[in-house]
């Protein structure tokens, strides 16, 4: 059986992603989690340990977390003692602060590493096509080209963008029909203990419900 | 003046690239250690503070050391704790055992995100052709994938490989004629305080120097 890297944060995209990829590529799936100290971590790594024990203890003891504590040295809003997390929707200059700059490179390239040094043959990552005006490292021609150095420097190992062609309310729809569990995932930026509703993936995430037609478990502070 | 990061690990190509950067790019020079748990990281991070102070204070000043802690998860016998460097030339099968998977994609990408965050428009790395044949995160095709990656996902950063073409006898001979104090340079995958003069690095070390025709200031073990 094929060992599958899953990027795993603990909110909507990636958690549909580790239970797709535990339904529909390999039973052995290992989650990483890479731990950076923004506000939200300690509500995503919780939301995180949540589902992936309701993946079995098979795959809750094949679970890893690495802390990136260098991203301290980052400039962006999402990092903590940095900047306020802006307030509504992803307007261009709300969302610009709130991106830490090559972070999903730095994700691939460690789960990649990490994929060849334990034998695994695929890195599987959530990120989706939603993302792609602000978020560079987002963006289809970017993961093509992480994909391609990837392959290249390891025993050609695969890269799996499983969402990028599709919204987030498209993810949310399939991943009601595998079970996901969206009530234990957290994507709050502002980092309470519930979401706020009132930063950008909280109307985000609300919105997508809606779209999808799916019952949001969520509980907004507002 | 640009902003320019330049990978150092203290070893003979970076303090070569860190001294052309500095001399023919910008005197605006952020040298970067990623600091990974190697048997030999002490000697070279020692060797790194030499090259840079040789340089003047107000690089000194600007140095960065970022430590990687999560490389002990990785299977390589560079790593403390696994296997033992083996003795000899970079014959295929010896060297394999000391690729640290994905390392200079891991490298690069962190450098990458770092000089998106502190404003730099450039990244130097001092990967070379003589190590193509083992280490696939050192060939031409991998540092062009990754630089389209970085180039996109950033403020269109350069990734600049200055050595991609040049065995290490041409970085030595270059180096030596901008002044390269090699004496504080090291490279031994022993890690003991001389070199040893017997790992794949030191053998491969001796010959280029040989055939750069400049003085070998190494002192060997044997």
């Amino acid at each position: 059986m094929n060992k599958v890297v899953v990027l795993m944060s603990g909110g909507v995209d990636s958690s549909t992603a580790l239970y797709y990829a535990h339904r529909n590529i390999s039973r052995d799936v290992v989650p990483l989690s890479l731990v950076y100290p923004s506000k939200h971590n300690e509500q995503e790594m919780a939301a995180a340990k949540e589902i992936i024990h309701s993946l079995g203890e098979d795959i809750a003891k094949q679970y890893l977390i690495i802390e990136l504590d260098f991203f301290r040295l980052w400039n962006s809003a999402l990092i903590q003692g940095d900047a306020e997390i802006p307030k509504g929707e992803y307007a261009k200059d709300n969302a610009e602060k709130t991106v830490v700059p090559f972070r999903n490179g730095i994700f691939i390239s460690i789960a990649a590493g990490l994929a060849e040094s334990i034998g695994a043959d695929r890195v599987v990552i959530g990120a989706h096509a939603g993302d792609h005006f602000i978020y560079k490292d987002c963006r289809p021609e970017f993961i093509d080209a992480m994909a391609r150095s990837v392959a290249l420097a390891t025993d050609n190992i695969k890269l799996v963008a499983l969402f990028l062609n599709m919204t987030k309310a498209g993810i949310i729809k399939m991943g009601d029909s595998i079970g996901v569990p969206y009530r234990h995932t957290y994507s709050c930026y502002s980092g309470g203990t519930l979401h706020c509703g009132l930063c950008s993936t909280c109307i985000e995430r609300k919105e997508s419900f809606q779209e999808a037609n799916v019952f949001d478990p969520t509980v907004y502070k507002e």
